[in-house]
């Protein structure tokens, strides 16, 4: 599909965008990173990865920190928070190549059809759902934990095929990169799937001050958790997304076997940045309503981590 | 009905069996403390009361570090928490006139069905809905921000006329003393017109840690806080009990218009005491539940406080 091997940006290289860049970099693609406030760090130290499933690596990167700097890239991997893509859209526009692939690495619903008006009509948007226990220890330096997979699916753009080929594309080029990669046929149930995770986990590590370790080994929380994940799968089933029969189990048990794990939205609490309500909590909540379902515990999780959000950032 | 004037035991004398036992030893009755760990204190500088709507108060007063010291008292007030009831029982008993009023001073469902195995036949057993914001500065300092009211109700005694003349006795004590006080004809009833108040003021101090100000100052915490009072009237009239049109309004209204307060399982929580969870939430949640009722928020309240709960008191 591409006379030359394809070129790669990252938009936020955060945990996420960095730990994929780097790996992509090392598989030898041509990785570009644009970065804000790390860029000073990465310039003179590199970016470095303390992986327990890959070990250690530490390389030098094509660093910017403007998008009018970067050559224009085929694929555009975004990892910075849902609640900056709107300052982004613009950036992202810039560093895309005609047909670029931009591909949104982000938690929650909704985050396509926000950002698709920023675009232009020759560029694809695919949605990835990543399982990996990532987190960022210094600017430039990222721990990985476990899991690592990406899930890709095609959310809008000018394929003639439901971007089966471009989805295809995509997850071949983290599986040559050494990562899980699987193309979802349906963008909307697997953006449903990963919130049967992000829903009870993210809330609680907010609410209840732990991570995922301590939380699954109380019953109380257990119980709460299950609860949570079955409020989100009945949500989803409301919506139309009837999810594998137990997959919230499968998550659950999953969770069980991983590494004890500090979820993104904890850190952000800690930091006083900004938390992902808005495609986590209520637009999923919002979906649901509107599908005539109701989802009290992920309500009232959704109105105490709003209060808590407000408290950490006063108007 | 009585020979001689009461004499009244206080059990536990925090900020409830302190307020108002000191109120009812200014208005002239013979009052007897049981004391544990403020006895020294309370015995060398007295009790001390900072009340915004009856000044400031300094009086010495009748304490005791053993039940077998008192003298047989015809009221009791139980002022201590819930949590304690079963090691109170066999002193509350001791201290216990023939045909003694013991009045729990407590939040929750089932404190009198706990304690009353315990009790002889000839004691009455008589509920206590406070109605206040006072708290305990230190060792026989109590502060009184607002309100007052105790409200009382029979639980179970040989009374011939199912306690009413008791009740109207035992409020007529406390309105001898300045203080607000209503005969309640349905103590079950009245448990649950409490909790519509603790219910969501109590955890909601702890899991968000926030005063009534904040809590009330912000929509989603606001909606929060409704829509668990509405769960407890629903849980209320499930079991039986329809509570007065517009009551959950009321309490918000009034709570709108309290000083900013600090509930005391908040107070419970820092100080990493055992938490009031049986009375406050678990016993409703069971009624509820067995009459057919869920609670889904008051259930998850219920299990993020147990989990805060064991995390403040490991096993």
């Amino acid at each position: 599909m591409h006379s030359h091997p394809p070129r790669i940006g990252i938009i936020g290289s955060g945990a996420i965008g960095g730990f994929y860049g780097l790996m992509l970099a090392r598989a030898g693609f041509d990785v570009h990173f644009l970065l804000r406030s790390e860029y000073q760090a990465v310039c003179e130290r590199g970016l470095s990865l303390d992986s327990a499933v890959h070990g250690a690596l530490h390389m030098r990167v094509q660093a910017y920190v403007s998008a009018a700097d970067m050559p224009p890239c085929d694929w555009l991997l975004i990892g910075a928070k849902a609640t900056s893509n709107e300052q982004l859209a613009p950036l992202i526009v810039q560093a895309a190549a005609p047909g670029a692939k931009v591909v949104l690495l982000q938690n929650g619903l909704g985050v396509e059809e926000q950002l698709r008006p920023a675009l232009r009509s020759d560029m694809h948007l695919l949605g990835g759902l990543c399982f990996i226990c990532v987190n960022r220890l210094a600017p430039g330096v990222i721990r990985h934990q476990a899991l690592g997979a990406v899930n890709l699916g095609y959310h809008s753009g000018p394929a003639s095929d439901c971007g089966v080929a471009l989805v295809n594309e995509g997850a071949g080029l983290f599986q040559a990169a050494g990562i899980d990669s699987q193309a979802m046929p349906n963008l909307a149930l697997a953006r449903w799937q990963k919130l049967v995770w992000n829903v009870p986990y993210n809330g609680l590590s907010v609410l209840l001050g732990a991570s995922t370790s301590p939380l699954m080994a109380d019953s109380n929380s257990r119980e709460l958790i299950q609860a949570l994940m079955a409020e989100v799968v009945q949500g989803a089933a409301a919506c139309g997304h009837v999810l594998p029969a137990g997959y919230a189990e499968h998550l659950f048990q999953v969770t069980e076997r991983m590494p004890d794990y500090w979820p993104s939205m904890y850190h952000d609490h800690v930091h006083k940045r900004p938390l992902e309500l808005e495609a986590i909590y209520a637009e999923p909540l919002a979906r649901a309503r509107a599908a005539g379902c109701s989802m009290p515990r992920t309500e009232m999780l959704y109105q105490a981590l709003s209060f808590i959000d407000c408290s950490d950032r006063p108007a």
